[in-house]
């Protein structure tokens, strides 16, 4: 080992010190859902491993790599670039990715050690209930309109649209939802620092401002045919539904609408000419018992159908403060974004009484625009407003 | 009732003479699929229902039409335009039209009193693992293409084609079985002296000449919209399965492929793009659980799926004869295509010895292109030459 690489490993060392640090630690040591680092964590938690790893580090896959740990760096860039990590117990953990643990369902994957996540939307709440739109990279114009009008049809309606950020179907999908000023999450195979392919750098700097960009990877990592394999089933795990609008067989979309079978998500496809060879991957899918979808309505029906809960908003998540009352507004206007206030501080700001004030901030509560916190203070749930 | 009449109603009854003039005389009174006098027939034979319709003639909906019976003007232009008509118990009934006697399965509509055809094939050899292709009269472009290509291919491998001589997808696909010198029926909604519509009159001449045109009613009768609907029943239940090219919703294709599904035939539909309401009439079959097929293979696949009997000629009927071995051409070649000669005949005529020339002939039959009648003669099993 050469004396800068032990340094580095010794920062990396000096660094982790909790359950989030050695997360990150260990998926800096590791490929993404490693299946037996994921069972050791699971088992002994992640500090433990963390430590055991470091005292055998010769004798193990992920201590060969030890050296190389570059945590300080990854906590520098997140620090820099406004990057966090969410892991399993985080209010903002998507808790349908613990389906990725269950092996007997999904193979030789392990859930994820964590995400690191940038970007103003709340993930577990946008997850919910979402929609991963996934295709070829070598889209027809067709294909193009469709990804991108269903994305913002069903954006428009509040569901979060998915996708993996590539060119061509995938792309099309997050403009679509950006144009909705709807909710959209892009899962990539590189660091958030990097996001691939840097041909898509606008739409990834609209959506780090409006949306999530999302990693399994830690910051500095580029991509790898693995690692795209291993971010389709994030992409399949998170969302409701999986949609493929144009792809060839043997696709990267049909290794996530594959996932999204093994995790019991609904399984949908967009069909086209049969002269097109980009309709036959979904073709295929449709044959294998995927469902035809032909419109947004139909997507719906699906993902969230009629008597489910349903987000209210017409045109995008900022619409759902057009629909409150005065009053609701009045208060709704006096709730911080950030830091908190007490409901006597919002009552004076708002100037209402006491009572109504809580009682509004209740409401508010129940349509998931506002929160409160363990010292009763109050403030906007993020991604309340679009 | 006027003397004209009168008249005609007395030479209908002079003409109904067996079970077989009694059901065309029927079929004239009728309309087609006419379950009450479908369960009469079934039960007591078309001969005694005439003579007892006859007898209380102003008592019962087919009585008040005896007046206006033109049997003899049916016969004979049946005679003068070569037209045979075809009724259960025949060779060339196809034993599939009678699931529609199964009233539990298919409801309101009894099996057809009889067919009216004209054309070389065999109606039960032809409708035997046959392919319904049906689909809108304002089609496009790329319908027709589809319907065209894929009728010529599967044509090409010996499935028949059965349509609606219909503007749009129907005429395409009867096109394109002609073009691969291949087998088509055409399914009419008119009488077969006036095929509906007159501007496919080219095509119809075509199919008179090497295919079958078929209608379950008698000549002089014109098309409205339940003998349209009628008629969709006799192509679902004559094929093997039904194939949806291209269609808005509530198409009279729909109505077919409702009957392929009642009568338990295969259900497929060709997807197209979703921007075409031409193709909402597939996208909902398949919704509902008709197959996706982009290719003839795929076709094939369902309606004459590996292992089961598949016809070996690659480019039309009349390849059977190519593939036949130089002795097997010689007998084939001294068989009469009408008439009938001997086995001793035949092997005169060939240049073989007789146990060669009986070898041969077993063989023939066996591949359907001799046949033997009850006196022992010989001759080619119609349809045997395209």
């Amino acid at each position: 080992m050469t004396e800068p690489m032990r340094t580095m490993g010794r920062q990396a060392w000096a660094d982790v010190r909790d359950e989030r640090t050695a997360r990150m630690a260990l998926a800096c040591v590791s490929e993404p859902g490693d299946k037996g680092l994921g069972e050791l964590v699971a088992e002994d938690g992640a500090e433990a491993v963390w430590r055991s790893l470091w005292e055998g580090r010769r004798e193990s896959r992920w201590g060969r790599r030890l050296g190389v740990v570059r945590l300080r760096e990854v906590l520098s860039v997140m620090h820099q670039r406004r990057i966090r990590f969410i892991m399993p117990g985080d209010a903002e953990w998507p808790e349908q990715l613990d389906d990725l643990s269950h092996a007997e369902h999904v193979g030789v994957k392990a859930r994820p050690l964590g995400l690191w996540a940038a970007g103003p939307g709340h993930l577990a709440e946008w997850a919910d209930g979402s929609l991963a739109i996934v295709g070829t990279r070598i889209s027809t114009p067709y294909g193009e309109t469709i990804a991108a009008d269903l994305a913002a049809d069903v954006a428009a309606r509040g569901v979060t649209v998915v996708s993996g950020g590539a060119y061509g179907i995938d792309v099309c999908a997050h403009r679509g939802a950006l144009s909705a000023r709807g909710r959209t999450i892009a899962v990539l195979a590189s660091g958030l620092d990097a996001p691939y392919p840097r041909g898509n750098a606008r739409v990834f700097e609209e959506i780090r401002a409006q949306g999530i960009l999302l990693s399994e990877l830690p910051p500095g990592d580029r991509p790898s045919r693995p690692r795209f394999l291993s971010r389709n089933r994030v992409i399949a795990a998170l969302a409701t539904g999986a949609l493929m609008v144009e792809a060839k067989i043997r696709s990267g979309a049909q290794n996530t609408l594959r996932w999204a079978d093994k995790l019991s998500r609904h399984r949908m496809a967009v069909p086209g000419p049969v002269t097109s060879a980009q309709s036959e991957g979904p073709h295929q899918e449709l044959r294998d018992g995927a469902t035809l979808v032909s419109s947004a309505a139909e997507v719906l029906e699906i993902i969230a159908p009629m008597g489910q809960e349903t987000l209210p908003f017409p045109h995008g998540p900022s619409r759902v403060v057009d629909q409150l009352e005065a009053i609701q507004v009045d208060v709704f206007e006096a709730v911080p974004g950030s830091g908190g206030l007490l409901p006597e501080q919002i009552a004076e700001k708002c100037g209402r009484d006491l009572r109504t004030t809580l009682a509004v901030l209740g409401e508010l509560e129940q349509i998931g625009l506002a929160e409160e916190d363990v010292r009763g203070r109050w403030r906007l749930r993020s991604g309340a407003v679009g």
